[in-house]
């Protein structure tokens, strides 16, 4: 099979990088980095083996790039407005869309710009970052769940798992809406949150009253899904997510960093969509409606 | 009638000057200015004409003061827990306790600590500083209205408010629970918002998410208002309200200026206890409970 990543940073770069270290036929869009990955290569700095590739296929614009049987999109989703462009060159009738990205609503938003697109969640578990150009560090974790969202051919959806699995990704399949959500029940409260008070994961839960809060916040997240249909989810999962994160190190979410960089906050489809997507089925999100207000005060009146 | 003064800042200051300089026999409790203004007495520099008082009775301690009809207690709600030991030696079985303080609740506080006391709650309307020891800087209002909370005596509410006219300051009398709730609606949102984001009131109203989110409090407390059996309080309050604030000059509340200069926030009685009160009568404020708890937060993680 032929793949295409979008978006060669932590997230894409690595995937895409084991994929083609494992001798699968990767082609990667590259921005900034691309002169350097032309000349020198790609290298992830890994706690599973490091390892490098000397010669990578790789392009400026996605004009340039052949037709693709998966293309993985690693692009953070304030970038999404570009995806119209950028995956319409790498797309026949078959293709499968793995999206790698944060938040709620991605895929139904992307399947409307690609009505014939096979949409697939992925949900990586992974703590990676780009350290320079063309090289990755990849400190630990890497697993990653697919989701199902509108992948018609099972066959394909199969042999993307065994490729990732032979690549040694630890890749499962996931029930799509459950995952998405699940993975919310976290986000949601501790991203926004880190940002509006300036703070880490566990100083926010030493407070009795943010503690308090930030399950409040887990439980409108877990109401929105059992509103939409994911029985699965109750508070017993909100206590289980409170209880890892105590025994977490102290964390910084991906929303925290890019704030602390002045870069834009994911605040669309971490906030805006699911509080829209819940609304409509009837069910009210006012404390995560709150922390989205405060995030786009903040995404303006940014710390000096 | 004999007045005390038990808090003599900005507020307190004010008041019971103008009293004083009326010719009523007045008291004043005094902590760090008590050596300034007993060698060079008090001085208010205002709006509606500056003057001054060489000559005040001034004490260290409420021991030393004589017993009176009036007690005017300026403190911020911080120090309520001093009440108990500061009030008991100027109280008579009739003594009226005005309180001129913040929030929701507190009278029913002081209540308990004095059964027998007649206790009004003072709301006032004014813009005054403590610019250095024994001056206040009267900018600008001044009116205030007295609700009476637990006052048996009517001939002595109506004389404290005749009093209080007689020396210039504009008193009338307003429903006790309807007059604390409708200065809860302005007060509630834009006490904790402004310090919660680091702002002011024309900056949280001029972003459309924060105004609507502000807006969205305000409902809060005017349905906890009506579920205390206020139904003169309606949505049009709210209205009324952000355009009274569109209308004003840029605005720092006095939560905002005691987070700036470190001092304790009110968060007890403009918070907890009126979010408590609603609970009791079955209406949530989750809006506002987030801000409490934002605000508990940042009381302990200040800014550097």
């Amino acid at each position: 099979m032929r793949y295409a990543v979008v978006g060669a940073g932590a997230i894409g770069g690595y995937y895409g990088s084991k994929l083609a270290y494992s001798g699968q036929d990767v082609h990667f869009l590259l921005h900034s980095d691309y002169e350097h990955v032309r000349r020198h290569g790609f290298q992830v700095d890994s706690c599973d083996g490091s390892f490098s590739l000397p010669q990578l296929n790789v392009y400026q614009h996605t004009e340039d790039m052949p037709q693709v049987d998966v293309v993985i999109v690693g692009l953070k989703t304030t970038n999404n407005h570009l995806l119209p462009q950028l995956l319409s060159p790498l797309l026949h009738e078959r293709t499968a869309v793995v999206l790698i990205q944060n938040g709620i609503g991605v895929e139904a938003d992307v399947q409307r710009m690609f009505p014939q697109a096979q949409l697939i969640a992925g949900l990586a578990f992974i703590c990676s970052a780009k350290t320079e150009p063309g090289r990755v560090n990849h400190q630990c974790y890497g697993s990653i769940n697919l989701g199902n969202y509108s992948c018609r051919d099972e066959q394909l959806f199969q042999a993307i798992l065994a490729d990732f699995n032979q690549a040694g990704i630890q890749a499962a399949s996931v029930p799509y809406l459950e995952a998405r959500w699940k993975k919310a029940v976290w986000n949601m409260p501790f991203n926004g949150m880190t940002v509006a008070l300036d703070t880490r994961t566990d100083l926010l839960l030493k407070q009795p009253a943010t503690r308090a809060l930030i399950r409040a916040q887990m439980m409108e997240v877990i109401g929105a899904a059992r509103a939409l249909g994911v029985t699965a989810l109750d508070e017993t999962f909100a206590d289980k997510m409170i209880a890892m994160t105590d025994a977490m190190t102290p964390y910084s979410p991906s929303m925290k960093l890019d704030y602390d960089f002045h870069r834009p906050m994911e605040i669309h489809y971490l906030y805006t969509r699911p509080i829209e997507i819940a609304a409509e089925a009837g069910f009210q999100m006012p404390r995560l409606q709150m922390l989205e207000a405060e995030l786009k005060f903040k995404s303006v009146h940014s710390q000096p």
